[in-house]
């Protein structure tokens, strides 16, 4: 079940004073009462709070966040449109929604709320913080909390966003700033820019699979065998294309990339590398040999300077998507580094 | 100089017959007297029959296309709006051009047309067929040509259009569809859908270099160093997508995206595989390690099932395009391959 909490002020990275910040969050289990058994979730771009629902394979008891010991939170990243302050909030000041005049945060901000959130729960300690691409860029600030984070999960990310992952945002952008229904973002919340939205859609999807999972999945086949109709991977798109409008928000969207694009670790904190070597948590990280986004030397970059890290290859051909399709796989990794890195040190077992 | 010639009637693969046909065409270098030292360049999607525009450093006296000896020939490709037949031509049973209703031809017809213009020279065989990407699709139906041809250079390209490269191309088409400018393509010459086609120019731009050519170049560093300017990367696609717009018509991206959206040599030949195997002429298959569109594995395949063939690998970082940036290199490969395979069956040297 969806809760809310509001933070009563936040000072963004910018300066931005952000008052009465809605968070989303979702939570399973029990909080200890040492209140150090926690572990933090987050989500990618497009997902809910809802971890089981699109990580059910690795949540519950017995698997890698066992709810039976662990108290498991993912909070709604700001700008997203599952509950938490959003583009589709009211503006206070105006009785409309924010539409694309919501002050911009960054992933340390969204983190920082985050904090807000666990402070309010009473937590002491996190156990460990795990997420992939946008979840994986909160796991890495929350390296910066030090001792209040024990372990961390990064996967399928690096300490920064790459002009090349960048590209792909600023293109699905201009997709969407394509579509004449969009109007800087000040569009009628009946008619908006769903072709755009969809458009974008289309090309994040390619670049979370990869070469070889598309030839294997769909070929050179048409729709019905059809020879005039659209190749079934075209179909496939469209389809993906359609299922996001039907669930998001342009302005959340385009709110989203720009915040993902925020993401380097070392903004503010000195040289890249030097910054990468003051993570000094133990560190799974998990890297995916397919992946043509967060590409593998990313995963490589992270273990070789983080001092306490190891790397996991996971060598599925899905691409990037491969931390929500093998999630079998996933667990088991994460479980095995869990039970010898974190387990151990957990004071309180929850019954 | 650009020419024309007019080709009086062809029969598409689908049964449909063009008549008419206008191709524009550059040539440099004479046809010897024996007719067989001809050198046929496929161009790529965007690109003019202009090979000393965008190959001048493999193409001139001494140089791997050496106009000394060969007679280079370029076709502009039925779809491209350089001088061919296209969208923008003027369909004689209205009076208006054809915008979208242009007869579709697949890689196939356009080779084949090309194969009629260098009859109308009277060309008697062809000395060996280059080009990367869509030319490179070009190069592997002249082989189907057989004795005709007695080389080939494929590069950067697969034996058929991969669903992952098709995922592209759709990707594309659709944030042109966006546009509301687009009007399934019957759109106002005065009022195209700029927009959308440079969002699809700047999705094209990203999947024809790489992750670590980006990374070099732009790092995370943004326009003039102001943080609050784009970042350098974006501002890079804005350009080339602006660049596209300013020389090229949707109809005619959406076109040839979807003719190469038709590359399949086995199609109507049997199967892939045994298809391949008849290629019999001399090849040189080029890769490029970091290309992330047509993957080195589809020219390991290529040049595994060719029985004639051999393999170069550029390992540049540039991508796709490595074809288009390394021409010194290209060149040196080229050559040494024609001097070896080709040169030395050259009936009469042209002075």
């Amino acid at each position: 079940m969806v809760k809310t909490a509001t933070i009563p002020a936040y000072t963004l990275e910018n300066g931005t004073i952000l008052r009465n910040v809605r968070l989303a969050y979702q939570t399973w289990g029990v909080l200890s009462k040492t209140a150090d058994n926690v572990v933090v979730v987050g989500h990618s771009l497009t997902s809910t709070p809802d971890v089981s629902d699109w990580w059910g394979g690795i949540l519950g008891p017995g698997r890698a966040l066992d709810t039976t010991r662990y108290f498991v939170v993912c909070a709604n990243v700001v700008g997203s449109p599952y509950g938490s302050l959003s583009p589709l909030s009211i503006d206070p000041d105006t009785g409309r929604p924010y539409g694309p005049d919501l002050p911009q945060v960054t992933v340390r901000d969204i983190v920082g709320l985050q904090k807000l959130l666990l402070d309010q729960f009473g937590v002491r300690q996190v156990a460990f913080a795990i997420g992939g691409s946008l979840g994986g860029m909160q796991v890495l600030e929350w390296a910066y909390y030090g001792g209040f984070v024990r372990g961390i999960v990064p996967i399928g990310v690096g300490g920064r966003h790459s002009p090349w992952c960048i590209a792909f945002s600023e293109a699905q952008r201009q997709a969407i700033f394509a579509d004449a229904a969009w109007h800087e973002g000040r569009y009628d919340a009946a008619h908006p820019p769903v072709a755009g939205l969809a458009a974008a859609r289309m090309i994040a999807m390619i670049s979370y699979r990869s070469f070889p999972s598309f030839a294997h999945r769909f070929g050179r086949a048409h729709v019905n065998g059809m020879s005039e109709a659209p190749y079934q991977v075209e179909s496939y798109l469209r389809h993906h294309g359609q299922k996001l409008v039907d669930r998001f928000d342009a302005n959340c969207y385009v709110y989203l990339t720009r915040l993902m694009d925020t993401h380097d670790v070392a903004q503010g904190r000195g040289a890249y590398e030097a910054v990468l070597r003051e993570i000094a948590q133990e560190a799974l990280v998990v890297g995916i040999r397919s992946d043509v986004l967060y590409t593998l030397a990313e995963q490589e970059e992270l273990a070789r300077l983080m001092p306490n890290a190891r790397l996991a290859v996971m060598d599925d051909d899905h691409g990037h998507d491969t931390f929500l399709i093998e999630q079998e796989a996933l667990g088991d990794l994460v479980k095995r580094w869990r039970k010898e890195v974190i387990d151990p040190q957990l004071m309180v077992v929850q019954a």
